[in-house]
């Protein structure tokens, strides 16, 4: 079998960084061009972990040679840049996965709201499979455009959809205490995250609301079919990478850790990169892979779901790759083992 | 006027440690004995950073000698421990601050239950003052035992107090969610917090229930006469020191982020260690520092409050000296700024 | 063609559970068997990152059954011990990568010395291939027995190795200052390198000459034919993974960067692993993959390497990979990319 | 006595920071003004650790408020910059203890090699006293100019200067491997010093050589008036603060360990900041503190001398502290402790 050819736009951040990294170890995906639209020159000047690891340099965009060399895009472009992309890369017959919020809220009335632009292509935006292959498989499956989700999201949703669809827990009285390392802000130099102000620190953000907190409760509204509320409360922690979620939830009846534990289990049996523990997540087990470890139980009367993921992986490039194994029929654990 | 002679008891462990670099700059504090059950030595021995800066050894204890030297002891003694030591310091006419928990839970059916042991001194258990200064100032003033707070509890009870005093959250579905350094979880290695396994790491904790959750509890009861019921849920990251603390609440009527800041700034208007923040505390902010930042918002229908601490400091040693500075009738900011 | 079956000895620290990693993403080995002489149980429980990853167990060694199902073992024992096993696999037909320090030195009057421990094994030791496939591949291809570099010595031979071959440095006057994360330290908990301890920190140790030293002198005497002296000192740091080398030495004449960048692009132009760079070296850069990446310059009549290594992967279990592949006529690079 | 009126220039810097926290705790200075040129407002804007801990914000320099406000000025402005200002404020009659490398190099010529700029100030560069008091104590007393020394130097010139004023080392071979944490790179954000670049990350830097190197070969060739040659080449960790040097040198004739300590200890008997250690310094034992530790030993012909101080405190802002109160005639070690 000939392999997958893969481009990566927008390849000077940390996801497109991640990707590579991925795709240099994937037996059956070939990375043929890489592009950014401000970073030029050799990848190993601009990553120099890759220095002499490929052959290829990042170029500005060529829409016509990336649709002949490449049957699919990482699209690794910030959130209202990629759209402007989108269309012209599908148009030329070139598969994408997108990481950026794009195409992944369903209405652009809310996409207004949150990212307050117009969304500029509702069509592609109205036939998108939303990338979370645990919960919408089905959907990706034959996909053209996959919005790959978002970091929070990620290990927010797999923690509550089994609780969420077996009704276990009130749907609006839930609160998700998020923490991630600080490669989730992306590759721009800025005060707070320069080393000596970032390094043995913490702290939260975005109390105004994150635009995550939509994003998550569209996938589990999606999947279980009910209006769920959260609040969703994010902070920044002094590692490179990983997202350890805490979830505060409102049980609907009696449920003991035992129930929990074994909905959970049955829940996840057949999925390749979901783990059930008997004890709370850690962010360092998984780092540097593609698994979202998830510990439930109850306290106090409430349920507490512990989940960690590695925001690189699980939460952008490994978790794109599993949709590009998706897409193309591939094996799904392909290069993420 | 004379400086207050100081003795430390559990001179080993991180908490003396910082309470001898404090002492070392106290204007009207003298440090004049050192002891430990086990760790003897020159003090440069077992805390390297304090070679040649206080020409004291730790020692065996000589209750004679202690109460021959010293006011009042610092007790750095664990759990069960302390209250074998501490009747005979009070017997002997020194006044104790007590950093472990055995003076502070009021009950000796709670100390049993969240101890596992029979509290043996319970009359001075009946006697002693609850060192949060902000809360419980006038009972500290002229005490000869007081219990130290908990590290978690104080940057709790201080969130909390005022919107509980005002009655501004319902008192009994209350979420707080912990993160602490790792230098709370003392000095004695094990694998756990082996650098390796804990560098670049995150993870909860004490899911049946940590013993901080029955104190910060009792604390707020006290304070508000209420019978305040919460959620403790604690958290170790790959920092050395530091606590933040989010913690949720259920508004009882509407309450804006404006009213709780102008209610919070009042609460706190005199206090000399809390600061009122307008964005969410950040840990390093407050490290090496005895200050408490917090800053209460509102969130998606909830009361969110953002409290740090530095463990060591106004969770420990810091309050300590604070607390030894009120008995002695000092400047309460003394050797603190 | 059939995988290569590989057992890992010592199956309970740092360089087993590296081994482990690249194990399972090498497309044509196996890992068939784990054993340790004290840790049992399922490997989920002593690497948590590899719950659900791997079918198999730690136990208690049995030969036989290893023997059976193991073409080659990696021995991850400690110095000392690695000797009392690996006479018996290799007796049972099993090829062994050999981690420890016990069949580095040729020497038995040398490893006495530098060991303090009679040798008890010199028959292997005088056929076993020295593992740094750079210096010596012709003598690994074909061998029953590797003995796998120690992680300083893979750095410091690299850097030397042209220089010496060359003639263009003293080689009585090398001073190797070098730098490691505290993985090196192995996986025992211990209160040097408890985290509040270790954080923040950096020291050097083995002043009184670091077991590394001879071997490095070995190495490079081996290669040259030259008896090469050196100063070897290391020092730890509060990072994870990673080595870095400053390595100064005393020209021979004149010499440019220009002539070095020239030797070094030459000397290593066939080396899939060996990278030089036109900066100093960076940890990061090297950290998780099984590259030496080397900078070498002249300053102030010196001339100065830069030279750094992951100490797990090229200083330990990628190295032992490279081997292994070697060993038995694979790709070089395969599953190590 | 009245205390001492402090201002500082250049208040927005990390070196600026630390100056503000120890004068906090300084018994007999009181911090009266805070000027910078480009960052002005709150303190507590700045600097969040300083919110409510000072009344003061950071102004556009008025030279006839700061002449009447301060007795002194510490100037934390960058080099090239610092010369502009202190004359004025010299001919105003306020002290200045400049941090800059500005006054530091004696010589005109040699200051525009090095910094590439011609010097405006040769009246004021001529009578600056060098402020490291162990080494020139007696020219600080009664300056009304003291050139700050720079890090390195600091930890340098410390470890050399025993050595080279006894003859026991070759003043021409001498290697000074020094290692520093971020703090010592400034507060500008850069990408090299963003969090997810830098941390779990160490690499050297300034091969073409440092600037720091001139100013340790003029100190010590002014303490022992021969002509120092020595190579010295940084590296920076992802640690915060700290220095730590290694320094190789080359022994004249037969010198032991013990000769050294005893040199060492004897040199530095009445030096309230120099630790003679027994193992090699550690960073975290001298950091946010003012004491410099070193170990001198002997290895494989070399004296090797290990150093380690915080690069905010001695190595700035501390001793320009200490350098404060020589020129006060107070107490050295005030507000030091």
């Amino acid at each position: 079998m000939k392999p997958i050819k893969v481009a990566i736009i927008g390849a000077a951040g940390y996801t497109a960084a991640e990707s590579i990294k991925l795709l240099l170890r994937h037996p059956q995906a070939e990375l043929t061009y890489l592009t950014a639209s401000q970073t030029h020159g050799e990848i190993g000047e601009i990553f120099p972990q890759f220095k002499d690891r490929l052959n290829l340099s990042v170029e500005p965009l060529d829409l016509d040679k990336l649709s002949e060399v490449a049957d699919v895009a990482l699209g690794c472009l910030p959130h209202k840049v990629s759209m402007n992309f989108v269309p012209q890369l599908l148009a030329a017959g070139v598969k994408v996965v997108d990481f950026s919020a794009d195409y992944r809220i369903h209405s652009v009335e809310k996409y207004l709201k949150v990212y307050q632009v117009e969304h500029t292509d509702p069509e592609n935006l109205a036939r998108a499979a939303f990338g979370l292959p645990e919960l919408f498989r089905e959907k990706i499956i034959g996909a053209t455009l996959v919005a790959n989700p978002g970091c929070y999201p990620t290990a927010a949703s797999l923690a509550l959809a089994p609780l969420l669809q077996e009704g276990l827990i009130a749907y609006d009285d839930i609160i998700v205490n998020a923490i991630s390392g600080v490669s989730g802000a992306g590759r721009k130099a800025s005060l707070p995250f320069h080393f000596p102000e970032m390094n043995e620190n913490l702290f939260g953000y975005a109390t105004e609301g994150h635009r995550h907190m939509p994003e998550i409760e569209q996938i589990l509204t999606d999947f279980t079919e009910k209006n769920i509320k959260l609040l969703f409360q994010p902070h920044v922690v002094s590692i490179d990478r990983g997202i350890a979620e805490t979830i505060y939830c409102q049980p609907m009846g009696k449920v003991t850790h035992d129930d929990l534990s074994k909905l959970f289990n049955r829940f996840y049996a057949d999925e390749p990169f979901v783990r059930i523990l008997d004890k709370p997540a850690a962010i360092k087990n998984v780092a540097h892979t593609n698994y979202c470890d998830i510990f439930p139980t109850v306290a106090k009367g409430k349920v507490i779901i512990f989940s960690a993921i590695d925001n690189l992986v699980k939460g952008a490039a490994g978790q794109a790759i599993q949709n590009m194994n998706i897409i193309f029929g591939l094996e799904e654990t392909l290069g993420l083992l």
